[in-house]
């Protein structure tokens, strides 16, 4: 049974806020402090270079990516850390379309975070052979899946809604169309239950900033289907990905399975973060996270709409259907929540006018929900966020 | 006037290490460990996502590369940092290669780090279009530009030997030709002094874990000159280097110059480290650790040859000729390194037989070199390198 008082007290919340924002950053796990400063004083200040070695640093993105991979249904040994979101999002594609060579469309949906779009994109152009990216709304996907199609690509949990994907049911449907897919797990990794082998995906990544509370800028995660992982070839042929890096031969020869995803020198400071936060997860039920979340999400749903009538739920109303977080929609959503945080409850703002609240049990329990919502019924009811200083747009939204 | 014993107390060194090994991994700065750990309880712990804006974190790797460009010649705002060296080496090959679209051939030499090659090699395989990757002999590159080749792509400083390519005199002869060059900047930067615009080089990339200090995996920068800056289109099209990237456009636009080269997240915590690492360098004059470093090289050099005649210089003779390390060749260098670092001499080894030393007058002086001579001679003079424990290779040579 996980103990959700147990795990607020791992993490390290400033006095007089409310974190709806997990989603997007996740806070600081005091273990993630501690860890950095040994690693930093005692793996790199003393060891020094020997760190590669006495200290494990070359053989942490693979232990890292093990402990992920318990997190998505992934077996050990397929899933590696390193690099970021993007990155991995081309490694991926570049490594799907080339296992389905004569076909040309990737497709995709509207509600995908847009930089796989944009990665998607310029993978497009570099290749010059006439593939096509097809962009398709969330609801249209399933219909649109077809024998044209070379690779899915998706994000599991919609950014701005919280909507979610059947991983399962649209895999099956790519496959039985002769199609690949890449899933993108940056809103579900560590918020709901994911079970990468049993849906048969085909390829997946993830950033760990969100629900595994890596630190901002955490490096980002790929998974390689067992079945696939000694066939693909590595677009990005780095010499880490080398079945031998240290032999410095000049031609490069991919390594053994998900080791061939390794691109660089891996970033060893922001790997100590991401893997001490990860302690986090030590005897937490993820079953148990998502019913809590559920449970948090749906009192949030209940509470807004009996008090704040003027905000239009933008998540889909059926649990089930939705991820780990709950988007409003305002036209003036953007400066209502700059009143929102300037009262302590942080969530974020996504253009054009979508509010998103992230209900993550690890850290946020039900008073918290109670005491947010009274906020925004005070600022909503008393227009408090129309103020100048709360239109003022900020470079990161 | 540098002076070197306040850069020492920079450094956190352990006792009884001479640490001739910066060229692989630069040792902790007190400031970049005191910095992470603010940066982690105080901008992450505190500000959450916040931190963002209020923090600076987002524009973080425009800033910090303009601190690297100082260092490398560089002008203001034509430096950006982020991922890895490898990644930077794809972005900035891929981009050269479409402002040369009638030309096939990359020209690089058997001194380039092999991680440069394979990345080429992988990028060749994507594009498909018959580009070729010609290898020669680093003594033959100037010889082999011809109105044939696409690319030169060079790493100055050979990570073998420390033989300095004349980085203006080939850049020119490229252009001659028709070609652009790419410079790999990984032994320059902080090394040697670097004139980026002088040189008139096209990119340029480079890691900063070696003399700049930054870290294990720190990220790495790269450089797009100011006529192509906003020209050039970004193979990896990230959200980061968008023109907009919180508007969630699902088309990509590039950003203004080398914003482009920008692709996910910024790594923030390591670039916490990085930035703060580079205080180092304020009121330090590379001409100045240049002259110290040859200085110290020379003297290390003679000591060696004088009492170790076993041991072949790798490196040119010719201070002008090479980079800021030495390399003796010894067919048993691996175990004559492995008996140098018990010993406290930490250096480094590189397939097949070079025994690598790297001289950064920042924290290493006289008195190092002949402390480490001393005891290398006393090591050879009575074989203690021939002893099991010292031939037992580790993952990371």
């Amino acid at each position: 049974m996980t103990d959700f008082r147990t795990t607020r007290a791992r993490f390290r919340l400033p006095d007089g806020t409310i974190y709806l924002d997990g989603n997007s950053l996740g806070p600081l796990p005091v273990a993630a402090l501690d860890r950095v400063g040994r690693m930093m004083a005692e793996e790199w200040g003393q060891q020094l270079i020997r760190g590669w070695n006495t200290a494990g640093w070359m053989t942490q993105p693979r232990r890292t990516g093990d402990r992920i991979g318990n997190l998505i249904g992934a077996p050990a040994g397929y899933v590696v850390v390193g690099d970021t979101l993007s990155i991995k999002v081309y490694q991926a594609l570049a490594a799907a379309l080339e296992l389905n060579p004569t076909r040309r469309v990737i497709l995709s949906d509207s509600g995908n975070f847009p930089s796989d779009l944009y990665m998607a994109d310029g993978l497009i152009r570099s290749l010059g052979r006439d593939h096509v990216l097809e962009v398709v709304e969330p609801e249209a996907v399933e219909a649109a899946i077809d024998d044209s199609v070379a690779v899915l690509l998706l994000t599991e949990v919609d950014y701005r809604t919280g909507r979610l994907h059947d991983m399962a049911a649209l895999t099956r449907k790519a496959h039985a169309a002769g199609a690949l897919a890449v899933w993108d797990l940056a809103h579900s990794a560590g918020a709901i239950p994911v079970d990468l082998a049993g849906a048969d995906a085909d390829f997946a990544v993830g950033c760990t900033y969100k629900y595994l509370n890596g630190g901002p800028g955490a490096p980002a995660f790929i998974y390689v289907a067992p079945r696939l992982a000694d066939r693909v070839r590595p677009a990005l042929s780095g010499w880490m990905g080398h079945q031998s890096p240290f032999a410095f031969n000049l031609d490069y020869r991919p390594g053994h399975g998900i080791e061939r995803m390794r691109v660089g020198t891996p970033p060893v400071i922001a790997l100590a973060a991401l893997d001490a936060a990860l302690d986090v997860w030590d005897g937490v039920s993820l079953a148990e996270v998502r019913a809590a979340s559920l449970a948090l999400s749906e009192l949030f749903i209940r509470e807004v709409e009996a008090r704040c009538p003027d905000l239009v739920l933008a998540s889909p109303r059926d649990g089930a259907r939705r991820g780990s977080q709950v988007s409003f929609r305002h036209p003036d959503g953007y400066a209502m929540m700059q009143a929102l945080i300037a009262q302590g409850v942080i969530g974020d703002f996504r253009a054009p006018d979508v509010m998103r609240f992230g209900f993550t049990p690890l850290y946020i329990g039900e008073h918290d929900v109670k005491a947010a919502v009274a906020i925004l019924d005070d600022i909503v009811s008393h227009r408090r966020w129309d103020q100048p200083a709360f239109h003022a747009r900020a470079l990161v939204t």
